[in-house]
């Protein structure tokens, strides 16, 4: 893969925003119970992702509040002691140790300005939108699994005004993941 | 571009069922109105995109009512002496004398199959989705375009169950069009 990993962040950015997220041919990013089967049974023979590169490329994380449940789900947290936020209405502000809860869009940038934020992994589909449409994502890998999915959740929310993209690589995976990575156009 | 034409139909079926469609990232292939200059207009640096090899495989084109009327405004019939079927419950019956009307998916194939159809054209949101549900689709070939839509129709409504695919082939068009193929998993 040709990392697309800027120097520095865009003009009038006070970071790079980064998506790296797997979906199906049909644009979901879980089941609507948040199940994810589908992804990690095919992910297995997919080989090299590079999400290790990726996420060595990052130094925060963004999710929101259901990504952030689902993690919590795994057992094992897997962020390491990268920075996380969550952006949530809801969340209590000491719900955990390991996170950081920001309510709005506004906070979180403010709080990843003076955390001195570089390049941010965003992740999960609401959190991906809102960043979207607030202009805060700048880059986008999307790893699509090839299969259908009987009902799922959306990655990307209507936006509200388009937004263009620049393509900038295309791969073949192992067990027919195709991943595409895209520069959004200022 | 390697073609995927199966010399017979599959194993069971009356005949192979293709989809040959250009979506938006988002999955949409086209604004609620059903406008798709964000298509065409990028669609003129893509190159050639395939559609001419695709159009002579097959000899039968299926698709719905909106699909029907969009092309009714290009002013020109696209289609030539191909057979048209339009799955519509409300379309008049002699409302064209290109076209022939069926009422539903059973009736569809009842048509294709007494007129000899060996590969249809399946084109169309919910007609695509209708043949999918109805294991009538055997190929996808999906040419994405680098954008995002403030709004779209959807290519896939949820089908009720998983379809599982079998990734054929991928290409990077011009204007940064990604065109994948597929085999849908019997």
């Amino acid at each position: 893969m040709t990392p697309v990993t800027p120097d520095t962040p865009p003009a009038g950015a006070p970071f790079t925003g980064a998506v790296f997220i797997g979906t199906s041919l049909d644009g979901s990013i879980a089941r609507p119970d948040g199940d994810i089967d589908w992804l990690t049974s095919r992910g297995e023979r997919a080989g090299d992702t590079g999400y290790e590169e990726f996420a060595a490329s990052v130094d925060h994380l963004v999710v929101g509040r259901a990504t952030y449940e689902k993690v919590l789900t795994f057992g094992e947290w897997p962020f390491g002691d990268r920075p996380v936020l969550v952006l949530s209405a809801t969340l209590a502000e000491d719900a955990d140790p390991r996170v950081r809860v920001v309510r709005d869009v506004d906070a979180l940038v403010a709080a990843l300005t003076a955390s001195g934020a570089r390049r941010v992994h965003v992740d999960g589909g609401r959190t991906v939108s809102s960043m979207l449409a607030a202009g805060l994502v700048h880059e986008l890998t999307i790893t699509t699994a090839p299969v259908l999915l009987a009902e799922g959740l959306p990655l990307f929310a209507h936006l509200g005004r388009d937004v263009a993209l620049e393509h900038r690589s295309t791969r073949v995976l192992g067990a027919g993941f195709v991943q595409s990575t895209y520069a959004v156009v200022p």
